[in-house]
């Protein structure tokens, strides 16, 4: 594992995509960006996926990250909400395989329990941690904040491999 | 319209996802090219949608085709094959959308209709009639089939546009 790198942490969706970036240097975070990409529920559905994957793509370019953790979809009962999030998955995925960038992933509830300390933890509280750990003055809206939980989360997971 | 351009058919899957690309001749259609990209179930998820990403978008390079029709998929009883269906075919369409490439969609329904005349016909009642369409000496295999079956759908349905 190197000293120094970036990991992203995608938290895919139809209508929001978020993103948080954070670096990596001596086993230490730091916050570097997030955000997230919105598309409008009026557009086709293929437009829509096609700005979540040119948003993601220079995101990689300007970023750069050396790693990416995508956050596994809850199978949904609704199986045209599971499908809409399945496409999205897809493009993000896709997204960061144009880049050759190690993909990995978590589950919402790995991630909840990694940042917050239990999978119980609602938005506000994984909010709250996000902003703690990453020393920031305010949290970053919610989309972002997940994305970057589950950065955070993937960090946990192999900071003492 | 153009009076030439080359159509790709997409008939998106994990495990298989086949593609098909026909030329529009003065509104008449011939047969360029077809396959499929096959993706082993033993590796990681990620590394499934990444190979069928590259492979789409090494297709996509080489024929430049100027429109593309991406099978719909046919939400599933079963949520995490509709889950995997969903990531492949966003992954299909991030690969299109990287090309400034229209996209259209069409369901089986429609494509099955449009080709074979019925919206019950067999995968090998799409393979006779895409061999005859095409004036081939033999029927692609099944998920090539379904592919070209998709370009020619499309084109049968704005022909007269």
């Amino acid at each position: 594992m190197m000293n120094e790198y970036d990991l992203i942490g995608i938290d895919p969706g139809l209508k929001s995509t978020g993103y948080g970036i954070i670096s990596i240097k001596r086993k230490k975070i730091f916050y570097k960006a997030s955000g997230k990409i919105t598309t409008n529920p009026n557009d086709y559905e293929s437009e829509r996926l096609r700005e979540i994957f040119q948003g993601l793509n220079e995101i990689v370019i300007k970023f750069k990250p050396y790693q990416a953790v995508v956050e596994k979809i809850f199978v949904n009962v609704n199986a045209s909400s599971t499908l809409a999030l399945g496409q999205a998955r897809g493009v993000a995925i896709a997204a960061l395989a144009g880049h050759q960038i190690e993909i990995h992933e978590l589950t919402p509830l790995e991630i909840k329990k990694s940042v917050v300390g239990t999978g119980k933890a609602n938005k506000k509280q994984v909010q709250f941690m996000v902003k703690e750990l990453l020393h920031l003055h305010r949290a970053p809206e919610s989309d972002a904040s997940d994305a970057l939980a589950c950065a955070i989360a993937w960090h946990n997971k192999v900071k003492f491999q």
